[in-house]
């Protein structure tokens, strides 16, 4: 098996994986798993382990049945006075991600490894936008992430979206893994998949493979 | 000295405190200090030790004269499809205090320690609403909570500004401290704040103090 493949594999089993995107990007690697395979011990191995924000990458023919949209979008829509900070583009050079933020509504504060687990299992079962509108409200603690399409941007979004499709999963748990300061350098980013046994993929691999 | 001048005079010096909000609300302890004392080791310990979501705390008048508006008045007044799931109140009661998230525009990605830093200490000396727009952008990664005063919301949010507000600081930096599976529990707050020197005080001894 090569590396694709074995990405592909551990998600289908509901492992975890890390994706690096590449020295000329980001140079940031994510924690990784499908989102259908969500459980409390998971969300606190991403808040601890990895450190940054715990999001859920929808794909782009989900995102549009469950009528998400991009939070640029609905701000550039609204009367708010501060439309003027819409992001057109990162440092990096990408549009951002971001959709709403949500909760699921059987949750209490939203923030701990239960409820966040929740909303998110609860979310990779839903189907339509009246069953969105009908269960989770917006803001909460769980944010939204829509893939462009791995043709269009290269972000974690997106490659942890592709190796998904591969694996039969249309929505990505990921987050970042965060070092003293910065982002977790590659040398540590490689002995922590080692040491955890997990498949450590670079966004090269997944475009080319 | 009692608990609330610690506390106040613990802020002041740009000091860590603990803030417990009841047994009958989140029952929930944050991690909170003044935004102006932001720093890449504050910003990790809040990721390591509390868990939550880093959020930045703006006292009303102080949003006021940076324009913030409230996350849900932009989506009731955007023509977003997914207007009915704004939140009008939390399981616990309370309508969410959530404005937008932003990143300076010195940032690269946003989440690491450094970043989410800059981020908070730029905030902290904005003082209108023309620097805010010129200076940041959304969405980003440090979520911008408004106040609406300990009169009217009795959340980490108002009471670690009330607090500032003693300590003549309009924006504090706060962090829910999780456990297994749930908020961190009582005891397991109290053994944090004995092991590291840290003030903890209950929303009670704020609001009656």
């Amino acid at each position: 098996m090569d590396n694709v493949e074995k990405a592909v594999s551990e998600l289908k089993k509901g492992k975890m994986i890390l994706i690096y995107d590449g020295d000329g990007r980001e140079g940031e690697a994510d924690l990784v798993f499908g989102a259908e395979f969500a459980k409390p011990e998971y969300v606190e191995i991403l808040r601890k382990d990895a450190g940054g924000l715990i999001c859920l990458a929808v794909a782009k023919e989900r995102a549009g049945r469950l009528g998400l949209e991009f939070y640029a979008d609905i701000l550039e829509s609204s009367n708010s006075k501060l439309k003027g900070m819409k992001c057109n583009r990162t440092a990096y050079g990408d549009k951002p991600s971001f959709s709403i933020s949500v909760n699921h509504k059987r949750v209490y504060t939203g923030i701990p490894d239960n409820d966040r687990a929740l909303t998110i299992k609860e979310i990779s079962k839903t189907k339509t936008k009246d069953e969105l509108v009908a269960n989770f409200y917006t803001p909460g603690h769980v944010f939204l992430l829509i893939g462009r399409g791995i043709e269009n941007r290269k972000g974690h979004t997106e490659l942890s979206l592709e190796l998904g499709k591969r694996a039969g999963i249309e929505m990505m748990v990921l987050c970042e893994m965060l070092g003293k300061g910065n982002a977790l350098p590659k040398k540590e980013i490689k002995e922590y998949a080692e040491k955890n046994k997990l498949v450590l993929i670079e966004g090269k691999e997944i475009i080319e493979g």
